[in-house]
Order: structure tokens, then C-alpha cells, then sequence
């Protein structure tokens, strides 16, 4: 048994099934054991920020890591802007990387390059297989510490030496340290907050966003009166009909100043104190109130479920928790197609349980809100703003979760990033359905040019935010790549096309249409 | 004035005109500076990875940079992988990258980002502005710096805070390095092997492979029956009928290893010692034979022309060099479509002085010795292995050359990686003809498979490194990104569409069907 051969055992055994993969030569062994791996998945895909962007869906579906198969430092390269996301998601990720020989890296072949250098700017631990006995160590050492916490994007290289030299038996899986508790004094401390009668918010971030977890945090609110915020870009936020509600903070600045100015306190739970996103002149970075207290009941590694139900406790909060009904039965919108009539068609026809990722930019602020009511669903967000994941993310959620639906919001400006992730999901018959919000622009650049005072834009500067000239056609660019696509221009257009989506298996692409004449930032505002 | 609006006069003075922009909100006034500034034209591109690889097409085209203004770390990201071929192709290129604003760092908001630490690993030089007074220094410094020797690929760090303020008025350019002399000592060296009667190779790259080089180089091989072998890889290779002829060195090691064996020495100008691109079970790295002697007539940054010249003039090397003969006029090839076939049609359809950028891969191999007696022109290849690169490529040589045809041959699965390259080819209008070349298949890896010793691949394998279902449909794809496309399944399908092709302007695109019956290390060992 070769060192590749052993390796692939050793990660089966430590329970990682799926490989999402885009390979070059000097993984040709890798690519051979996993061949031979019964329990491992590959996934081929087009391009690395794909696979890495997949692997995330993956972990956010499951709490497990999937791997990912990436050759040496510049395929490495380009999956690091998702793998960027991923570890701001605080999700568990493998990625197995190839490189050169050892003994051939003296030689600086055309492809050398610092692979550790690479993974080490977004992955929290990076482990160097040091002799084919060693390889299947590496891979079970960066299993287990994927594992810790919530999770970690942690990386391992595999010369290609060591996958092809004789190596020894496989390696047993360690036990992964998993999430922590939260500690005794911070439950204390949020109890006496909670008590003492000024404006609090409970500010929910990653694990706390679960349904459970939300639950408690809505029994706590409705003891207390405290107000329950969730972060701007959630990692997978657990929301619908006859699950407690969450206000999600507002993306723009000023407006998230604004929600958060009558507060006093601000009880953190899986989430970091809220902070802009960019910088604009003269405006503050920091958006809880001058003079607001900060404590942390979870850290984003903390159980916060459990955490809550302690404070819950101690509260003697039995109170019901505000939950969100489900929305009466609607007619399909009709006339102009607006995020807001993708909403109510959304709200209409999600099944139960489907996986909502939103990479819609501007107009997922839109959708969002009026979707409050649909049924019970997981919503995923571009949690660390490169980006380019919400196809890749739509087709790790579809691979974890084989019998829910998936629909992917995307942008068309974001889309462009990795497209190729509609291979991947033909290939795979993944059930989901895309929905391309064509406005022909990267509309969010132009607010943000307004917003950040850089004065009246020529034409030459409105050029470059713009998606027009030659248009793209996303209908044509989804049957290229296998993809049963449609195009919706009006309201009434997108209902039929999406009810028709939602009752067959995917995948399917909808190019919506959409016209935006509501000012954005007002759609941000509303309460979700 | 603002610092973005000094910025962009200092760098105009120093002779940059071209930025291929993909930008985000921390560069939205860098966008407006560009906006405002009648000598900087703008080309938007769809990924950052077709910014970096179009950058590097424009300077081997022009040997001046051109910059790429990028987003953050995450967007700097997207394009290293072409910044490591540009890096490897010794081309100056100067890469413009956005941050938060300084006071904004401390927050870590969702993009943050080590945007140093990325640029360092693919910039021979990283500079970070220091204040809006300094953002035009820095890059006055960058432009200087990335014309050192043949050229270097770095990067200024624009903060969003010094495009912004105001700032003091702008820099005076300042004189670049530029290539370097040769050694006189060199020079001697290379005299004396040239005279010592053993079997002796010119090994030429970089520089050395322009018109005027090579044509010294085929003085001195006719006068002392030396041979001329160039990389495998090469930046730039000025070839065709009336230039000097140059051996390429096969891509398999073993095929370059048996070209090299019957030489005693090799004179390195504008390239390193031939090794292995990867490394095989059992097989030598080193390409040169045993105490073969290697020595060093001018460093890929030193003045190769005037090297050879000055060889050629102490040895009296004043016979005429072997130049290509015009290929006859030929009949269209029918039958099968195949690498072959692909090459007589180029033979006979390529206008001079064209730009042929070679990522097909497989294909190309066997392309390019078929192609020695064309009209001359320009070939451009994948030099630092990292795929993804051509379409980019031909993108940056047509804005460079607008009066040039431009041919990208292009194997199926690089093409996925920047396919978005298509889109600004539309936009700008480029007359850029792109040949697909699809065989539905990795071709490359199922090679390199056998050839590492993988052993007897399983299904499975074979399906990750297979690019069939679905079939990807390059017609449909170009569609989708305004480019017209056509589809050849014969030699004489493809031969008519790449006439109609060459007689009026791009960009158009063909989508070849290839078969490739022939061994392909065959073809790799045929001399061109």
C-alpha cells in the first residue's frame, strides 16, 4: 500500500467522506487511492474556488469537513478567496494539497512555489507531510484539528513522494476537542444584565442560529425584553414559520447605527461585536452606541445552545418565544420582477427544509425580509465578503443534503466569479435551483461610489461598475454547462418558472430580470 | 486633489495606460481617479485572474507594465495564479491593490485580510503607501521598480483612507533599471566553448527568443555548428518564415533528456538549466547529461541581443544563419480534425506579425511544430504552468497590439478557469480569434497518470480527469459572454471557419472537436 492508498483509509476512518477535487499531476496518486476508496466521494470540479467554496456548503450542512483536492501553490491560490469565507464562517475544511517531490523542489520547476506560505494565510493550522510513513498522520492530525471549536480551515501538503512511496498501516482518528463550553462566570454575568433593566440586545452569530439555540434565545426575550439581532452575514441561519425570530442587522452602516442606538448592553453569543463592513469618510467603524456594555456569553466556539438554555434557566424564563407564523396562502405576484415579488414567490414555494443560499448582493437585501414567513428553512450567507461562493456553497449544501432543496439567490456580478460550479451540479444531479438576479450591473458598487463621496462619476468611472455591453446571457451560459435554464422578465413569468423548478428535480437555472427602483438602503432597514 | 487623483497622474507620467480593473468598495476612489484621467483606458474584467493574466499578455507585448487594480487580499487572491505565471515569464506588471481604510484595520471586519502577506508571495517587490501624500510614490516607486532586468511582478497596497484625503501634488517618474549588460567575462566564456570543438547547445529564453537575438544565435551556430534549443515554456518566441529556427525542448522529461544527450555543454541566455515540470517515480530531474558543463552567457535580465551580437562578432560569425522557408501554399487538410490538421490551417491562414498564444495543452504540442513555416508571428505560452492563463492572455496582447491578429489556442478544461476573459473580449472590441480545443477530457492528466506510475485506474479515477457529463458546449458559452461562435468537427469545417474567421475583425470563437489518435510524446519529441 503506497502512502496515498494509506492516507485515504486513514481519513474514511476519521469519518470524511467527500472530496471535492481539481487535481494536477502531482496528485496523480491521490487521485488513484481515491479511486480506489469506496467511501469517498470525489467531486470533480472546474476550478478551485469551487471546491473550496463547495466544502464550506458542505461543513455548513453538516458540522463535518469535507476535503478538498487542490494542486500545489497556485491551485491553492485560487481557492483561498472561499477558503477566506469558510474560515469566517468558523466551519470545519480539509484541504489536501499536492506539491512537487521533495527531492525536486531544489530545482524550481516552473510550478514551484511556497504551498505552506499559501495555506498559511487563511488556514489555522497547516501541517507538511514529512515521509510517506508520516502522510496519513498528517491527513488524521488535520482532521482533528478542523475539529476544534466550532471548526477550522486547516490544510495539509502531500509531496508527491510520499503519496507514491510504501507506507505503513493506517492511522487511527483521535477524538476532535469539538465545541467548548461556555464558562460558568459569562452565564452569571449575562444573567445580571439581563436583570438589571436597561435596553439590552442579544447578538447571535454562528452555532446560536440554530433552531434550538434561537428558541432559547427567544424564551430569554420574552422574559426580559431583551431584543434578539443576528450579524449581517450568517453562516446558517435556521428561520421560517414556527421558528423564533431574529432581527438581522442592517448591512449599511448608518442604518445599523441606528437599530443599535437605543441600546445599553450588548450580550454576544457566537457572534463578534458588530463592526462596518468598509470604512466611509467621516463615518464610525464601531456601531454599537458610545458608552454600550459588551459581554460575551459564547464565543463563536462556545456551545451557544447551551450556553442560552443556562441563562434561560436561571432566568426562569418559560415564556413562549415569539415565532414566526407562517404566511397566509398568497396569490402569485404579478408585473414588474423586483426582489420584493421574488420574495412573496419564494415565500409561496419553498418546500419545508429547503437551504436558501444568498449570494443576491443587493437585492438579497430585498428578498430577505419578505421571505420571514416562508416555511422552515436554512438560510446561507457570503459570511466573509469575497465574492463567488454562492454557487460553490449551493453545491456543497446539495451534496450534504441530498433529500432537501436547494435554491441559490446569486448575483450576476458574483456569478461571473465561479460559474463553473453549474458543472458540478449537473454532473452531480444536485436538486437545486439557481436564481441569477440579472440587473446588468454591480449595483452594490454603485451605491457604494455614492456612498463613499468619491464625487460625480464620469462615464469612464461608471464603466467599470457596469455589466451591460456586450449583456450576459445566463440562459445560454447554463446550457453550456449542462444546466436546464429559462428566463424570467416579469413577475408572473418567475412564479410559473420557479413552481415549476420547485416540483422537479434540479439542477435548473431561472435568469430573473430584475428591475431595482427601490432605494436600497431603505430594503436594508426592514426587520426580517 | 485626492490621493487616488495624484496617484493616477503619477502613474500616466511614468507611462502606464492600461488598467484592467476589478474593483470593490475599497477602490471606489481609485475608480473614480481612473475615471477622471483621459490617458488611463480602463478594461473591466469579470475575475481578477483575467486582470493578472491580460497584464502579462500586454507586457510581453510591449515589455512596459500595464496595472491591475484589485480588491483586498480576497481579490488579490483570484489572480496570483496568473501573477506566478507572469512572475515566471520575467515581465514587468504592477499590481494596484485596495485596502480598508488604516483606521479600519483594527476592527476586523469580514474582508480583512493580510494583503502584504498575499502580494509577497508572487511580487519580487511590495510596497504599502503610508499616507495620501505617499500613495503617489508608492506608485511612482512600484512602476520603477517592476522595470528592473526584463521586468518584475509587484504590487503598491493602496489604503481606502489615502485615495481619499488630499494629497500633495504629483511625482516625477524616475529612470528604471532595465535590462542589465552581460558579463564581459561571459562573454569570453562563451566564446571560448563555442571554440573548444565539443558538442555545445545555445539554450535560449527570455529575451534571447526575439528576432534580433535569435538571428545573432543563428549566426553563431552556423559558423560554429552549435545548436539552438529554447525552454519549453518560452515568454515570447518570435518564429515563422525568414527568422532564425530554434529547437524547442520537448515537454516530457524523458524526450528532453535523450534531445540533450549527445551535448557536452550548454550556454544558458535568458534562461535557467532545463529540469523536469514535475517529478516521476525513478526519473531524473536534472534534464542535462552527466558533466554536461553549463555556463551562463546572460541572465534572462540581462541584454541578451548585445550578448549574442557580441559572441557572434569575436568569433566572426558572419555566415547567414538557417532561416524558416515560407511553408508552399497548401491545400485545406480534410478528414479528422486533429492537433495536426489545426496546424496546416494555421500554416496556411495566419496573417503576419499575428499574436498565437498557446494553452491548448496537448493539442498545442502537436500544433506547434506544424506551424514553424507560417507567416511570422509571435508565440506565447503558459510559462509558469499554472493553467487558466491564455484566454487572459490574448485578451492583454490584443489591447496591447490592436492592429495584430490574435489567436488564443486553447485547450477545454484550462479555458474553464477565466473563461470570463471572453466578456472583455467582446467588450473592448479585441480581434482576438479563440480555437477550443475540445477532447472532453483533461487530456494531460490521463497521461501524467500512466506516466507517474499510478497503476491501473478504477472508474472512478478516470471520472476526475474526464470533463463528460455533461459535455461542456464552448458554442453556447461564448453566446452567453457576446462573442459569436461555431463549432468544426471536420478538418474542413474548421478550415473554412478559421478563414471567415481571419477576414474580418473579433472577437469570434471556434469550438474544434478534436481527436487525438497520435502518442502524444511522440509528437512533443518533433522538432520545430
Amino acid at each position: 500500500m503506497n502512502g496515498a492508498e494509506n492516507l485515504l483509509q486513514t481519513l474514511v476512518a476519521a469519518g470524511v467522506e467527500v472530496c471535492f477535487a481539481n487535481p494536477g499531476t502531482s496528485e496523480m496518486h491521490l487521485v488513484a487511492a481515491i479511486g480506489k476508496t469506496a467511501a469517498m466521494r470525489p467531486v470533480l470540479c472546474l476550478f478551485e474556488g469551487v471546491a473550496s467554496g463547495a466544502a464550506d456548503g458542505y461543513a455548513r450542512m453538516t458540522d463535518r469537513p469535507a476535503l478538498t483536492l487542490l494542486h500545489v501553490g497556485s491551485g491553492f491560490a485560487n481557492s483561498m478567496a472561499n477558503q477566506h469565507n469558510a474560515r469566517r464562517a468558523c466551519v470545519p475544511l480539509v484541504n489536501m494539497v499536492g506539491d512537487h517531490a521533495t527531492y525536486h523542489l531544489q530545482y524550481d520547476a516552473p510550478l514551484t512555489s511556497d504551498v505552506p506560505g499559501h495555506a498559511s494565510l487563511v488556514s489555522d493550522y497547516v501541517r507538511v507531510s514529512e515521509s510517506a510513513d508520516d502522510l496519513a498522520q498528517a491527513g488524521a492530525d488535520a482532521v482533528q484539528a478542523s475539529l476544534r471549536g466550532a471548526g477550522r480551515v486547516v490544510t495539509f501538503i502531500a509531496p508527491a513522494d510520499h503519496a507514491w512511496e510504501e507506507a505503513v498501516e493506517a492511522v487511527a482518528p483521535r477524538e476532535p476537542a469539538g465545541l467548548e463550553t461556555a464558562d460558568g462566570d459569562a452565564v452569571e454575568a449575562a444573567v445580571k444584565a439581563l436583570q438589571n433593566g436597561r435596553g439590552t440586545v442579544l447578538f447571535l452569530g454562528g452555532r446560536a442560529l440554530r433552531e434550538d439555540a434561537l428558541l432559547a434565545a427567544g424564551r430569554i426575550a420574552a422574559h426580559t425584553g431583551a431584543r434578539l439581532f443576528c450579524e449581517v452575514f450568517p453562516t446558517r441561519l435556521q428561520r421560517g414559520a414556527g421558528r423564533a425570530a431574529v432581527q438581522r442587522l442592517p448591512y449599511f452602516a448608518e442604518s445599523a447605527i441606528e437599530a443599535l442606538a437605543e441600546f445599553e448592553q450588548l450580550v454576544l453569543v457566537g457572534a463578534p461585536a458588530p463592526v462596518a463592513f468598509f470604512a466611509y469618510p467621516g463615518k464610525p467603524s464601531w456601531l454599537a452606541p458610545a458608552g454600550c456594555e459588551i459581554l460575551t456569553l459564547a464565543t463563536v466556539d462556545q456551545d451557544a445552545a447551551a450556553a442560552l438554555d443556562a441563562v434561560a434557566g436561571r432566568l426562569g424564563a418559560v415564556a413562549a418565544p415569539a415565532l414566526a407564523e407562517a404566511a397566509p396562502e398568497l396569490p402569485p405576484p404579478s408585473g414588474e420582477l423586483n426582489p420584493v415579488a421574488i420574495g412573496q414567490s419564494l415565500t409561496r414555494l419553498l418546500p419545508t427544509d429547503a437551504v436558501v443560499v444568498d449570494e443576491a448582493a443587493t437585492c438579497g437585501l430585498g428578498i430577505f425580509p419578505t421571505t420571514a414567513r416562508a416555511a422552515r428553512h436554512d438560510w446561507l450567507t457570503l459570511t466573509g465578503g469575497a465574492i463567488g461562493i454562492g454557487l460553490p456553497l449551493a453545491l456543497g449544501a446539495a451534496i450534504a443534503c441530498p433529500e432537501r432543496k436547494v435554491v441559490a439567490l446569486q448575483a450576476d456580478g458574483s456569478a461571473m466569479y465561479t460559474l463553473q460550479a453549474l458543472w458540478s451540479m449537473a454532473r452531480e444531479r444536485t436538486d437545486v435551483v439557481i436564481v441569477i438576479m440579472n440587473n446588468r450591473s454591480y449595483a452594490i458598487l454603485n451605491i457604494e461610489l455614492a456612498r463613499v463621496g468619491a464625487g460625480r462619476p464620469t462615464p469612464k468611472t461608471l464603466s467599470m461598475l457596469d455589466l451591460s455591453r456586450p449583456d450576459l446571457d445566463f440562459v445560454a451560459l447554463a446550457r453550456g454547462m449542462g444546466v436546464p435554464a429559462t428566463r424570467a422578465t416579469t413577475a408572473e413569468e418567475f412564479d410559473l418558472q420557479l413552481a415549476e423548478a420547485m416540483g422537479q428535480p434540479g439542477p435548473r437555472l431561472i435568469e430573473a430580470m430584475v428591475v431595482q427602483r427601490m432605494p436600497v438602503q431603505q430594503q436594508a432597514k426592514d426587520p426580517s
